[in-house]
């Protein structure tokens, strides 16, 4: 599979020998990551193979993004159980137009027989000393995440048959599902704004816990950022809205924390060309993570599902 | 599972959050390379798990090695049918025993459920424009070989009882089929002599067919530098050892090519803890492979097989 032409001028050698060969810069980091997707697991069976290149790109490079990084570099290791011409002609387009936006460049791969299954690794950059990490959240910040949590859940929910949706905001949904778009722009702007951020593969209260427990603080959320939006809440009852955004995966939405003095400030220069902003919360003293309803009653969540909670 | 504690302190933040963050270096290349072990294709499906994680390790580090890189970082994504604790122990102690040995740090990770399949992606590094590409060799060079090749094939034949070997041997070519030790000293020391170099996968005909096809030149093997080697040549025919020699994968040698007239120093200063280095023959040219036989006879190699040839 050829790479896509980006002009990269720092890859000295590409595709073809037993390495690439990039051309390494002081002052900056390298970031490195994995991430495999594997048929009936992470996409349905039935996916068309140029959302299934798009989202095993996708899904690394939201890793980058989470960081505050630039995506630059990738391999894939492409298992498959024979070989159809068209399936891989379909699985590159969806692939290398991907590649080719965000400027990154496929240098190597490995291709065999095997059950479907993509493994891609990416190496980006950032300035030294300015990656963003889970660990730096502070009680007093303020949460947000870009877009709204829950989309992917209830588009996978509506494929198989669980929900009824309105036709565009199911393909809408599905599409989210099949065609995440990875934040890099956004995560790269808060580069020196953000004091913690994550991207949510695994739902918002999961990967909001990785924050908490990297940062050794509380968070509480509050309930109607997430159960009203439009057109989702004209379908949908707000709790499940509010189910799908915390407990729901795949989204690839970036979930980060700022102070709070700075909180007003991101949300009048959030470009428009950006994901909606969502302010959900506050990070606070303690451990776990509750949500707080519009009568400021807390409940307290656990592994999954909510618990009443007095305090 | 934890990285090994090899005190890199050029990992400022390894397993745990959306990426790692390694510290570049100017004056420096990164070498990226990634391959994939699939169960019943890469190994058989009784292989020891300790083996799996060291194979799994070790072909990936001889790509490093074949372009006399040293080896920095990897990342592992692991399928695994179901959870079997003891089954991911010995995984691990084979795998991180020789990341230990080479001292590369695991700074990621990804594991799914699927069927078996390991992919291990590694960054290495080298002082910028001193890496050993494919496409260097020149008519005039001579050709070594490090170690036997032909062993692991042997191996595999003897465990699905084509073959029968003497008991010692048997063990021999079988440790060589399951834990292949990967040649990063010997790249890193042929840094500043080989024109060309590769580690042999596919088989010495293939691979040296890749150095060719790069270099656009031809090559001459002389056969009895690979059909007699004791004590494999009292247990085998000779014409046995060229076929496993030539038409045999998964042996990781690396495979090189150095002007003539550093070929005999080369062969005085190979260092005599390294493997044994075997000339094998010279760089031509013209396009093709041929073998030559004690008595000058020249056999031209296609495909898979050998065509007797006069010129």
């Amino acid at each position: 599979m050829p790479g896509p032409d980006v002009g990269d001028n720092r890859v000295n050698l590409g595709i073809g020998d037993d390495t690439a060969i990039i051309k390494a810069d002081s002052g900056e980091e390298l970031l490195f990551t994995t991430d495999t997707l594997i048929s009936g697991v992470h996409f349905p069976e039935a996916t068309d193979p140029t959302a299934i290149g798009h989202k095993s790109l996708a899904v690394n490079l939201s890793d980058i993004a989470a960081m505050g990084g630039q995506a630059r570099w990738f391999t894939l290791a492409l298992s498959l159980p024979d070989i159809d011409t068209d399936w891989l002609q379909s699985f590159s387009t969806g692939l290398l137009l991907l590649a080719k936006k965000f400027g990154v460049s496929l240098v190597g791969g490995d291709t065999t027989r095997g059950a479907l299954s993509i493994t891609i690794s990416v190496i980006g950059t950032v300035p030294e000393g300015t990656a963003v990490r889970r660990s730096g959240a502070r009680p007093g910040d303020t949460i947000f995440v870009t877009g709204h949590p829950g989309m992917a859940a209830l588009g996978l929910a509506s494929i198989k048959g669980n929900i009824d949706l309105p036709d565009t905001i199911k393909t809408a949904f599905q599409k989210k599902l099949d065609y995440p778009h990875p934040r890099l722009q956004e995560g790269n702007c808060l580069r020196n704004t953000a004091t913690s951020m994550i991207d949510i593969s695994d739902g918002l209260a999961a990967d909001l816990g990785h924050i908490l427990a990297a940062s050794e603080c509380s968070a509480v959320i509050d309930s109607d950022s997430l159960s009203h939006w439009q057109p989702a809440s004209s379908a949908l009852a707000g709790t499940r809205l509010l189910d799908a955004a915390l407990y729901g995966g795949d989204d690839y939405e970036l979930l980060f924390t700022v102070p709070m003095d700075m909180s007003v400030l991101l949300e009048q220069e959030w470009r428009s060309s950006f994901s909606p902003l969502l302010r959900i919360g506050d990070i606070t003293e303690g451990t776990g993570l509750k949500v707080r309803d519009r009568h400021g009653n807390l409940m307290k969540i656990t592994e999954r599902g909510y618990n009443h909670f007095h305090d």
